[in-house]
């Protein structure tokens, strides 16, 4: 069987961030064949196509190791019911130089987790939007929007709930088959 | 080579609408192997899920028409800003009884068609949207927006510029992969 | 102190609605000069232009009440993710002949209702949308995304919870403060 | 007759930036009463909440300068069907500590432009569900959205058209005109 590699982007730049922890749970329970690796966003300078001559290293950095993932997978909180900017400029970077998109056809998938009741749906489907028009194929479901995030992990940093638990594990199985359907139509 | 069968829902109730000149436009012009066939919703009774117990005779029948398809077409046009209510209410008599929607699965694609120049941007995503949380695989790209809809079709409903056709035509020869590359996974 | 009339949009068709009853608790808790009633839609047929040249007498009637009042109160549940389709064909209806909407101008608001955790966001923003572009000013917040409907009311039909019931009230309060900032710029 | 200062964030961190000079061409045609001055939003470093202990001196000028505008005008172009991370981010630093958002009760409008023919319009409204939860009142109607952006301006920096600067200058008018109704209200 071979081993899919997929980019995980955490839309937070917090250092208790509720989104990387869910970015570590979801690693430690992805099914054989899955391997979930954060890749970094927070040295990523604004987006400004002016630039492109001479991109930053960060920005040729972060495109070749998305390239070179087989997935994407992005975990986002909400930021004034959408997309925090950090993340939101990932994707604009990723997104050009305009026609080399890093992240064109890559089987993708979109969870969300927020402190209240909501679980970022906002952010959710904004950022479904931009990953439409750059061609992504993003998993439509099961959608993931994770509320009252701060209850979600036990004190070793797993899942606390065995219900939420189960429900990401077969989020995750969903998503391998997604990525397996996807690249296989390469 | 298997012949796929689309379903395609037109979302206006207009004698003279664009978009079922569209519809018949894109039938004519798709690739082998891809068979579009406008499936009507201007008979459906707007959803209640207390009828469901004795459900409409019309509600039956489209349910079973979506279930036999190999994929549904959504062609839109924009109703201030969002999804006409006619095709909002064909997704949402499609998508019930809850876990039996008839949507759930098929590979599908939108196209919105208005008269002004956004090309029923608004409306595309909101249906979009609703698409997702049905588990709807809908095409990413390209986007299909077309403005100025009143200058798309020549005097025998062909799509008049070549430009548009061929773009078109590639539309619908992508879809035709999408729906290939979802079927083949079940 | 003059008293507004504040029609009211129920999105859905059941009998048992939870948003009925929401429209319902709601105008026994409106402040004193603010007075709520329901404008019934489910006689609406499907909007098409075509039949303008004879308008649907309900629609004309529904015109004609939405004209007359002094604000509108659109409370929603949540289809797949957005406006039912009995709520948008409502707005639809509404916001036509062209340049004739019964909806311009007048202060509005929107509270949705659902049973589950997100309390109708999709819903909501998608009808914000749709009533941005009628130049309706709606009240931006609070924002009330009701969850878990069926715990909301007491036997009664009132609002159940203590906290609940102050933050409706409240959110009357300040709806009641838009329509006077609204209207006095008349 | 009193002059209101508006605050004027420009999406876009482009030398040759089409929205900067839309935010210039506007200050030029603005109505008596009414003054635009773009604030400047490149410095901002990435909203971060674990930061609040001691906000950077670019933070702090920001939410100053806002908080003494009498209303805030956003211009924004497109990135991937949303707002610029650039733009996104100067809402968040705003909006933050919690409680203590700069733009709450602030007179806005929205207007976007983008190069293609959609003028921006997923940037447009994903904004505005921003500014709605930020409870910011923004302007309903003309809805701005300015395609074919390039074309726009005369070589003086000027709008080009007749016809839309006239448009341009009515939705200032109507802007001028939603400052006072929202400040009458204070």
């Amino acid at each position: 069987m071979t081993t899919r590699n997929i980019a995980v982007l955490v839309g937070s730049p917090r250092k208790a961030s509720l989104n990387r922890k869910l970015a570590l749970a979801l690693a430690g329970i992805a099914p054989e064949g899955l391997r979930l690796d954060i890749v970094e966003i927070t040295a990523l300078a604004f987006y400004n196509d002016e630039r492109e001559a001479e991109p930053d290293a960060e920005w040729v950095e972060f495109r070749q190791k998305i390239g070179a993932a087989d997935g994407v997978l992005f975990i986002t909180p909400e930021y004034n019911r959408s997309v925090p900017a950090l993340l939101k400029n990932a994707v604009d970077v990723g997104s050009r130089p305009y026609g080399k998109s890093c992240f064109a056809g890559k089987p993708a998938a979109v969870a969300s987790l927020s402190p209240g009741a909501i679980g970022g749906f906002g952010a959710n489907h904004h950022l479904r939007q931009s990953l439409m028009c750059l061609d992504v194929p993003v998993l439509a479901g099961p959608e993931v929007y994770l509320g009252n995030g701060a209850a979600l992990f036990d004190e070793q940093g797993g899942i606390a709930a065995d219900g939420t638990r189960d429900f990401l594990g077969k989020f995750l199985v969903t998503y391998a088959k997604w990525v397996e359907t996807i690249l296989a139509a390469r």
